[in-house]
């Protein structure tokens, strides 16, 4: 692995060493923790957790939230252990494949599980390997939902962040076992088509889906060098440390 | 049949009866015509074609276009007809069901698809046999999309309109034959959730999903009783008789 840089996140409440190059969690796995609607007590398992980012800024957001990782490559997981480790925030971190589930958590069942699985399913994966992995689509996005449902409790939530490219790909996964599907679009600015989507869904609900209107990240037209042009939703979320309610009022 | 009723529709260039109760035709069939991208000369079928409000729309507005209508109940396919004859735009009028497509459509495929399926499918079929027909599902949604695309040609274009909470079963059955998929949410309002969906997508295309930024009808914070709070994309479009771009460049 490459040379670690200290970022941080929600303000300057956490500080994660992430590798100066290769994959690196950003304002993705922030809006991931975000949408999350764990409380006070409840397991939260995220795969595929990196450095743990998204993990973090949960633990960070909700007092007594119990913290479960997994990740596939070992030092990103023994970063995210280093990460909890220094932001005074408990998490259990377990390297391995989602594909062939670890026994510990194979006999775990999670009130949540949220995860932000890789983006490019096409072309060669980045020259650096961590990135690589992260990036290039080795395990299939219906494999990483397929999975996360199954270590869900009965009536617990998945919460997913991905291209909004996939939203098809996403809901034939989740409609086997799931319902009360909820989708947020998250667009660059006012007017655009969606980037990514937030879905949130639960295990055995047969509540309707619903399309929310769009999360906008920015606030002027065309991008500023200063970065100084999030809007004041997406500023209370990233540098805040806000939630981001998909505003069931079901959710319980 | 009830008694029947003349109602405007792009501002008043057509002119269509409708029965005074039990299932009419409205803003959706109106919208489903402006963003169905057929062009001069193209072949365009409508399943559950109804009095023939969305296929007469897409008459008025392109030129050239080529209808075709399939309609499940024999009173409203024959006011189909007249009221395409009243309107002086040609259109082929079917009675049949799409679940057993009659043998002069089977033989056909089409530049274009287009149909707005029944909303409700729990619950009493409304008191008028109708509106009840129109509105109770008895043909369920993954047919309506099944049979619309065996009558599409490879490359040809489905259009759909919808409710919102169906998208995850259209996805679902679009995903079997058909790729471009391109959303259009409809709000009532802006920061509302998606009552409708507007759902585009090329019969054999691997093109990917697109989630655009949704479509405001009214411009109001609340509704107002004398109805003139259309956005001006709205009256455009309701009134105007333009079309809905749902805006991709490899439309053709």
């Amino acid at each position: 692995m490459t040379e670690l840089r200290e970022d941080a996140f929600l303000g300057g409440r956490l500080r994660i060493l992430q590798p100066m190059r290769g994959y690196r969690a950003g304002a993705d796995a922030v809006m991931l923790a975000a949408a999350c609607p764990a409380c006070d007590g409840d397991t939260v398992l995220e795969l595929g957790c990196g450095a743990g980012v998204a993990l973090l800024c949960l633990g960070a957001r909700v007092p007594g939230v119990r913290l479960t990782g997994l990740e596939l490559q070992p030092t990103y997981a023994q970063l995210a252990q280093r990460n909890a480790a220094a932001n005074a925030i408990p998490a259990e971190l377990y390297q391995g494949d989602l594909a062939r589930m670890p026994d510990a958590l194979r006999g775990q069942s999670f009130d949540h599980v949220i995860a932000n699985p890789p983006y490019f399913t096409q072309g060669m994966p980045a020259p650096d390997s961590g990135r690589g992995r992260a990036r290039h689509e080795a395990t299939p996005l219906p494999m990483w939902i397929a999975s996360g449902l199954r270590r869900l409790r009965p009536g617990g939530w998945m919460t997913l962040i991905q291209r909004a490219d996939r939203l098809a790909d996403i809901l034939v996964a989740l409609s086997a076992s799931a319902g009360a599907i909820t989708i947020l679009p998250i667009a660059a600015r006012e007017g655009r088509e969606a980037g990514r989507v937030i879905v949130l869904a639960r295990k055995g609900a047969r509540a309707p889906l619903r399309l929310l209107s769009p999360f906008v990240m920015h606030a002027k037209p065309s991008h500023s060098a200063d970065q100084e042009d999030l809007t004041k939703a997406a500023q209370a979320v990233l540098r805040g440390g806000a939630a981001l309610s998909l505003g069931s009022p079901n959710f319980r």
